[in-house]
């Protein structure tokens, strides 16, 4: 076996991936932005409100006229009309005077607060009791509160949520400039793989990763082109790989589990221009044999074949690269749960180990089992929840040990 | 203001939830299935794997053979061929002998284990030393060992995943069959509100739930259709909601946030046949006049027109009610973050209080700090990461106390 000739550690490849530039931006319609990556800061172009706006149902009155009223002594002021929703409010309330005014009404000029419906009572037509005071602000929003004109709204390299999604629509941003989202071209290699399609015979078994890595990617902001499957041949992988770096912004090349297809996938990105292998096998467990190449501006990884080799692969690595494509700051919270190791794990000193493990309800919280057998079942992938990491650094993790693991 | 006259606890109305039937199902093909969920448990249809499989590189090896070898005796084994990856292996291992053998490989009849290559020198082209004993079993895969025919491979309401497409592909299923996904109409109302290519006068605001519920709706399963903005009329709003409940299988009716809207919302609700409405009011805040009701098959409910109220009740009680028409197990995980609080939170009793916090990082885990402003802005909802909530059974939480975050 040739030696592995720039195993890299974990915190290596991510400095890489940190360096990769980010795709080319595009504009879409806001309602097409769910889950995109802003390319540019946005900016409110407009004060939000753009008017006064009362947040509660009630009478928009000058805070002064109800100082000191309560249910023994009220207030009484003369009802001088009410607000229409959806109208701007051109007549001024006058000292002593209130106006009906509804959630989301405009205040009419003069007034300055808005007495809670639940603290009046209406004595006759003309005139409103009003049992509580308020002070000038109270239940509604000055112009601008929610947002002034100019000022920072969402930063570059924000992922869109709905709510992100409102405050734009709220100040009529119509479109977005967001980045491209990364084109990933699949291929699967290995002369024992067959298409789902057909019965494997003896000594083959069917395309797993062509459905797993589709799915990885598509969750992770990606698109995914399947080009399909290539034989252990040099220049059938050679031929595959330039379609896929034609059509892709990444290609993820899974499989090569036979001796000597990892030299000729080697091989066949060198033998492109502008190559470079930035990693060749990476210090973690299971996906020790991970291949990293730049060719030109394309990226491209060589996975295990092994789904839950590649798997992890993908989520430690693959998708950080992604991200990083797309332009994506780093999440804030990355949603991992602290949950107590139900046994010891070992480990192997010198690389990061990655533990599947089914989280169950304890006493005390969550508790995570790590799931045993061998690394090449992939029902074990399934009964899964989560993984926790062992670095390299710490010979292992006792029972009872708190313990982060980081959902697939 | 009219009485609410069915206020109901969240309790109850997630007790009314899980009364809905689910959506028909329907069959789909395994590469469109992701985030899917089965409507039928899967059983394995085959062994998986199908025959005896080398989980290492090495030399397949009766482990009789090696019993005792070591690195100053090894055991001198006989080169009897290779196995060819993809192809089934015939020719059997006699005692004394071993094939070499990649990941992935087929066992030859009579071989009981894989020695791995690290574990062995070629002494000549037709002799292998082993410096290491093998167990029968060691570094293969038996037949059935990830799946046997007939297994339960995955339950009934369990959403797939990537590894669950995977496995699947494994035991050649093609085909799965998912409970259909939700149809959800969104209407708007409210005369203070314009569609956002407007610029909305003074009194009015652009129609933000327009793009925060289809997002939120296309975020948990459903698939949004929008239908537009109707005025606060009793005959809109019938004439919408119609259209809705020929198209849809829940609706979701925003605003009504001028004094009336929601008598409107009830009166149109029950001019339909077959109409019942389950709850008219939700002891929670934000989001207390909400409407859930049944009309035939179809749910409606009526939403608080602010966006902020809105995405409240859409994350606790829409949210599943989308899982249960789409058939989904609560999730096992919902991953809620553990923080503290970075200050005392006082709440009402008799009511669930959501409180929207921003959290960040302390020297003893997450902390949550609430955001506080009036609940008619927006710019905070974007600005929080997630909800606390304050049961009604409780006054409040204090300064350091641990919470539950769950995010939005």
């Amino acid at each position: 076996m040739k030696p592995f000739l720039h195993v890299k550690h974990p915190e290596d490849i991510l400095e890489i991936i940190g360096t990769l530039p980010s795709l080319a931006s595009e504009t879409v319609f806001l309602e097409e932005s769910l889950n995109r990556v802003l390319s540019e800061p946005l900016h409110s172009p407009e004060d939000l409100p753009h008017f006064p706006r009362a947040t509660m149902d009630g009478y928009a009155v000058k805070a002064r006229d109800t100082f000191g009223a309560s249910e023994s002594i009220p207030a009484l002021l003369t009802l001088a009309g009410e607000i229409v929703m959806g109208q701007s409010a051109e007549v001024p309330v006058f000292p002593g005077q209130c106006f009906r005014i509804a959630t989301g009404g405009m205040l009419p000029p003069g007034a300055d607060a808005v007495v809670m419906i639940e603290h009046t009572q209406v004595l006759d037509a003309q005139t409103i009791e009003v049992f509580r005071s308020v002070s000038p602000g109270d239940h509604l929003i000055r112009i601008g509160e929610d947002l002034k004109r100019g000022q920072p709204m969402i930063p570059r390299g924000h992922r869109l949520r709905p709510q992100d999604l409102g405050l734009l629509a709220g100040v009529g941003i119509r479109q977005v400039t967001v980045c491209r989202r990364p084109r990933v071209a699949i291929i699967s290699t290995g002369d024992e793989i067959v298409s789902i399609d057909r019965k494997p015979p003896p000594g083959s078994v069917r395309d797993i990763n062509a459905y797993t890595l589709p799915a990885l990617v598509e969750k992770n902001g990606g698109i995914p082109l399947f080009l399909g499957l290539v034989r252990d041949s040099r220049e059938a992988l050679r031929g595959k790989c330039r379609e896929a770096l034609e059509q892709a912004d990444m290609v993820l090349v899974s499989g090569g589990s036979s001796v000597g297809t990892r030299d000729f996938t080697l091989e066949v990105i060198e033998s492109f221009p502008a190559s470079q292998v930035l990693a060749h096998g990476i210090a973690i467990s299971p996906g020790k044999p991970t291949i990293l190449a730049r060719i030109g501006e394309k990226v491209l990884w060589g996975l295990p074949g092994h789904t839950a080799s590649a798997m992890v692969v993908f989520s430690v690595f693959v998708k950080p690269c992604l991200n990083r494509l797309e332009g994506a700051e780093p999440a804030k919270i990355n949603p991992g749960l602290r949950a107590r190791l139900t046994r010891n794990l070992a480990s192997a000193q010198g690389r990061d180990d990655y533990i599947r493990v089914a989280l169950q309800a304890g006493p005390q919280g969550w508790e995570a089992e790590p799931i045993l057998g061998q690394s090449g079942l992939i029902s074990t992938l399934v009964r899964s929840d989560g993984l926790v990491r062992i670095d390299r650094f710490t010979e292992g993790k006792e029972k009872g040990d708190w313990v982060e693991v980081f959902l697939f």
